[in-house]
């Protein structure tokens, strides 16, 4: 008997989830049919194949939706976050499983009761972050848990980059993903995290100059800023008791000094409309940040505002964006800053057609140990194949597409609206996902901490 | 026969409006009755003065709001601005003159056709910023057009400080009126002006490093940074061909620079409450924004982390603030750091009993008259007598009386909801505020504008 899969919006991230349950529809008696709002954009060769189907769906239509989620055994949504909780609640009312990649919304929590009585799995956070550092932190969480160890300090890092062989600009960045949230990378409140017991807060105008350093063998070195709260999986991880707990985002050493350029022009703001944006120039639009003056030149001013020195590389990263160029155009009508910068970027950050992304992924683990602190960082470099096959795609979308087989297969079991922390959701993924090149190598180090002395300040 | 005069809300800044009603209500046959939710802070030589009656009056009750809006001629509400709605709905269904000093709300607009159709005059903005401001602006913009000139340039400041001969602490600042608000300055968004026909914007991290200077005879210098929007008024001040409009706020000089300290640390934030604020000393406060060191005092960390030189006049600013005590206590339960920092200078910045303040308001007008180019700058400083006849006091509360007297007199009669802009309000007001020591001084002097050459950058 066929299993049908019910597959919302087939978006950037589902080549690889599209592929693996195709890949796998003979074996497991898979039929998968695609909804989205534009079905034409779905490649020939998934739509043809003779175990998919593709129907146009839009999800704000009421009878459509029901009917789509009705006839499916799963149903895996891949659309926008916000979007989830009316398919959710079809779910609930059809009594279908539901897995998504996104963050769990508050309404989305309070279908927990009714998800739970009716025997179904929820599965959500199962991308790559959210997804792959929750499974691949808590697998060494918990056994270090059951060797009666106690977790002390915990990091975890994660960042969509270019490919070594293809990082030739001066960021050493790329838009591998939104470039959006690139742009607003950091805008949603203040950072918070702990450090040796302390509560530390860094505002968004000081986070890219707040970075810490990672090495990763074969690759370099990296920097990471703080994302906006890494107590929020404090008690999901049972990290009550550790004394520094910090998550944040990885990019190229001197990318974030250099992203702090833009935030203290203002050139980020996403919070107002600039008037004549469509026919300004970027030069113009940089202008818009600095004081005015009849005489002095726009280079000179953003110069001296930034304090930047004659010989500082921050300049010619600057330069590599052409900001000052007076004939380009931003070309679109009441923008934000922040919606005018991302075109700017857009011209010098787009991957081209042969160039591949890279994810990496940091943890650091420190325990005590029979009196003993240790230490295990835990690191991860997916590169992509190509731009439909990018690691962004792989790392998001296989997850997804293994808890969702793992669901029909009764192999993943507990009921509830959840993200995947626990053993039995785990370990059968990460095992799965080493066979597509997903491998994190642990490395046993000295427990350095942040005050071997306890020194109080 | 005695006209009566509902005044509801007897706050800080009600001692001169209420001494001008009562002293005016004899010859003009005035009775006030004073509607408050606390009628026992109201001191007894304004209460038991013949023509004054004091009730208990809880505005969200809505009988006794009906009724005591009912028995009056006028009201005014120096209520808290998002507490006015409800007083004016009152006063256009029983047909009653408003007067408020606070912004017009949306809310309080949408009444403009029903107010003009009984005839009624809702005067608000008629304090001293805004109020004073626009009544002073607007006459000396109105005699230049009505010369035949045009105005190219408006710049227009104003700051509560402290009185020269207390002034004497290094900030040369003191709370003269709501500190939250003071905390909060510049938090709304990002400040938006015109210089010479161009846009500039300045996120909050950078406002208080734009600031301009200001010389006032006999009193020296101070210094303005940009109000959030400056362009608010273009439309009602008729200043659409206006080159550069810019409002602001004035503090003494070096007060931005040591301010934007706190700003630079995170520890003007209200978004987010701090666990343990209540128990935590102000060094504790402090080093919550910044790294974390296991041997670096919090002094050289705030010392690095904001590049402060060993002879920096803004260390001292910190020091004189007791911000590194480590026995005084935040005593504020979840505070938000805006509120903590707030108790730090509450400490420090509390006027003490024989201390006065000081208002200062800097006007420039640039404007074209005959092919040549002018300049009038308009200044005003008003000093206090004492801490209830503030300066702040008297220039928000006389220009309220005042309007409220001369629109039962029928010398105000234009209806609508409006702010004093027209030479009907602002003629007689300025005349009558000079009688107070409310005078502003103009000097001609040449235009100096910002762009000479007119080159563009």
């Amino acid at each position: 008997m066929m299993r049908k899969i019910l597959v919302i919006g087939a978006g950037k991230s589902t080549s690889y989830l599209l592929d693996y349950l195709l890949g796998k529809s003979e074996t497991e008696n898979l039929e998968i049919t695609i909804g989205d709002i534009n079905p034409a954009a779905i490649s020939s060769s998934i739509a043809n194949h003779k175990n998919c189907s593709v129907i146009e769906l839009d999800i704000f239509e009421e009878n459509a939706r029901h009917k789509a989620i009705e006839n499916s055994d799963i149903v895996i949504s891949m659309l926008p976050a916000r979007f989830h909780i009316k398919v959710a609640e079809d779910c609930v009312r059809h009594k279908k499983h539901l897995v998504t990649a996104s963050y769990v919304s508050p309404e989305l929590l309070a279908l927990d009761k009714e998800v739970k009585e009716a025997g179904l799995v929820f599965m959500n956070e199962i991308g790559l972050d959210p997804g792959v550092d929750h499974m691949s932190a808590m697998q060494v969480i918990d056994r270090i848990r059951d060797k009666g160890g106690k977790i002390i300090l915990f990091e975890s890092f994660c960042g969509g980059l270019v490919a070594p062989e293809h990082d030739n600009n001066l960021w050493n960045y790329k838009f591998t993903w939104n470039p959006r949230n690139v742009v607003l990378a950091g805008q949603g409140g203040t950072a918070k995290f702990i450090q040796e017991g302390t509560y530390k807060y860094i505002p968004y105008h000081r986070l890219f100059r707040r970075t810490e350093f990672f090495e990763i063998e074969g690759y370099g070195r990296f920097e990471g800023y703080a994302n906006r709260d890494s107590l929020n999986y404090r008690e999901a991880y049972k990290l009550q008791d550790a004394l520094t707990i910090y998550r944040g985002t990885m990019r190229r050493v001197g990318f974030s000094k250099a992203w702090n350029m833009f935030i203290q022009l203002g050139a980020t703001d996403d919070t107002f409309t600039i008037e004549n944006s469509e026919k300004m120039s970027y030069r113009e639009f940089i202008n818009l940040f600095l004081p005015y003056s009849p005489t002095d030149s726009v280079e000179l001013k953003l110069r001296h505002y930034l304090k930047l020195d004659q010989d500082d590389i921050r300049w010619d990263k600057l330069l590599e964006l052409n900001i000052f160029d007076n004939t380009k155009k931003i070309g679109i009508p009441n923008a934000t800053p922040a919606q005018a910068l991302q075109k700017i970027l857009e011209d010098s950050w787009t991957l081209k057609a042969e160039e591949k992304d890279m994810i990496v992924m940091y943890h650091k683990f420190g325990y005590e140990l029979n009196g003993e602190k240790k230490q295990i960082d835990s690191k991860l470099v997916v590169t992509g194949e190509n731009q439909t096959f990018t690691a962004m795609a792989k790392t998001v979308g296989l997850p997804v597409a293994m808890a969702a087989l793992k669901i029909l297969n009764g192999k993943i079991t507990i009921p509830g609206v959840q993200i995947p922390i626990t053993k039995e959701v785990y370990e059968p993924i990460l095992k799965e996902l080493e066979d597509y090149g997903v491998n994190f190598k642990e490395y046993d180090i000295p427990y350095l901490g942040y005050n071997p002395n306890s020194v109080v300040n």
